[in-house]
């Protein structure tokens, strides 16, 4: 299929979380198991979705659930955050760092097609990740926009809905093959772009594709290069 | 008040609608009363609009309301439009070309401030005037966004909550006086941009500044100037 726009997962697809979270810990606390901490804060990401996407805890964005997340975690890497200091680190998920090709690919993308973010994060952090990180956007679709994280059909349907497009005329491109099944069960198209380091040395269940996807790549730059970018 | 984001009306705040669809009815269908159209059809707008406003009709995106008006108003016109017909001219709407100072002026804003449009328009249709008219925005708020149209405080507010900002940090920047008190009524900031030449020769009640706005200005680039870009 040849699509009209593009839909970017962006943690993990066209940033790296985990590296740029070290990296940003280190800055500030000096020595540490930051690694350990980057990944723990991770690992309640979906939990703390799922909590929501099963109507056991209200909506709120992904800034308050990742803030309540690590105000759990922190007295076991050692921390002792106060509000601000929370609400400081919690702001580090709107600084991270894109993959090289993140960029340059985009770029070639988005003269081509409407491009476009579908992200668990909220519209403000994606506008800071995309400044940050150059990334070329016409829109921003953030889980606040339909108050329902992914996998949840809101998300997928409302992006099209807003774009004016069926949706088999939009590609879902991520590096996580869940991601992509739900997106297809929709009717959209996929993409799928390998981030095998997403995880740093941790296993990562989504180094390579799992299902037949429209497109499989190794970057954004491939993705644009197979689109005739 | 310095602001940490603009949000900017687009039909005759950024965009000559008037003018610019005048020029593609002409080059669509030769001569013909296209001024007369024209001004038909942008009156039919607000009544359209708060007939969903006020619940007698659901939720329905700008393009079937223009949709809806303009075969209600063609025979009048002398034109007989079939689907096809009524589709391709209320897609001109997608077309409408900026006033000049318009892209100069929100690029030197976008610099330093985020920048979206917060319009009646639907993002699919705001998506296409970004790109047309090189209207450098972050991101885009269509009234589809919040299926509420302004003046309703859903529009403001929930723009200023996905931005995650205050309304006292937000800047609604509008031709419309009532656009503006409004946001003002909700804690936005205001700016007023006067557009005289908006509906042609035609009265225009928003020719000037009714009220006390934080900035009134002649042009987006008069107001990049104003708040020091």
């Amino acid at each position: 299929m040849v699509p009209k726009a593009l839909l970017f997962d962006t943690f993990g697809t066209l940033v790296d979380w985990r590296g740029s979270l070290i990296a940003q810990f280190g800055a500030w606390g000096g020595a540490g198991d930051w690694a350990g901490l980057a990944d723990a804060w991770r690992g309640e990401y979906a939990p703390s979705m799922d909590r929501v996407r099963r109507g056991e805890e209200g909506w709120a964005p992904l800034d308050a659930l990742h803030r309540a997340s690590l105000a759990r975690l922190a007295p076991r890497f050692g921390l002792s955050l106060d509000g601000a200091g929370l609400d400081r680190l919690t702001q580090f998920w709107y600084r991270l760092d894109p993959w090289s090709d993140s960029a340059p690919g985009l770029a070639r993308l988005h003269a081509r097609f409407i491009t476009a973010p579908l992200s668990n994060g909220n519209v403000a952090l994606l506008a800071d990740l995309a400044r940050h990180g150059g990334l070329a956007f016409d829109t921003l679709f953030g889980a606040d926009v339909f108050q329902h994280y992914k996998p949840d059909a809101e998300t997928y349907l409302g992006a099209c809905r807003l774009l004016g497009l069926a949706p088999g005329e939009v590609l879902m491109c991520a590096a996580h093959n869940a991601d992509l099944a739900a997106a297809r069960a929709l009717g959209l198209g996929t993409a799928f772009i390998a981030r095998p380091a997403e995880h740093g040395p941790n296993p990562n269940k989504d180094a390579r594709a799992t299902g037949d996807w429209d497109y499989a790549v190794a970057s954004v730059e491939e993705l644009a290069a197979a689109l005739g970018c």
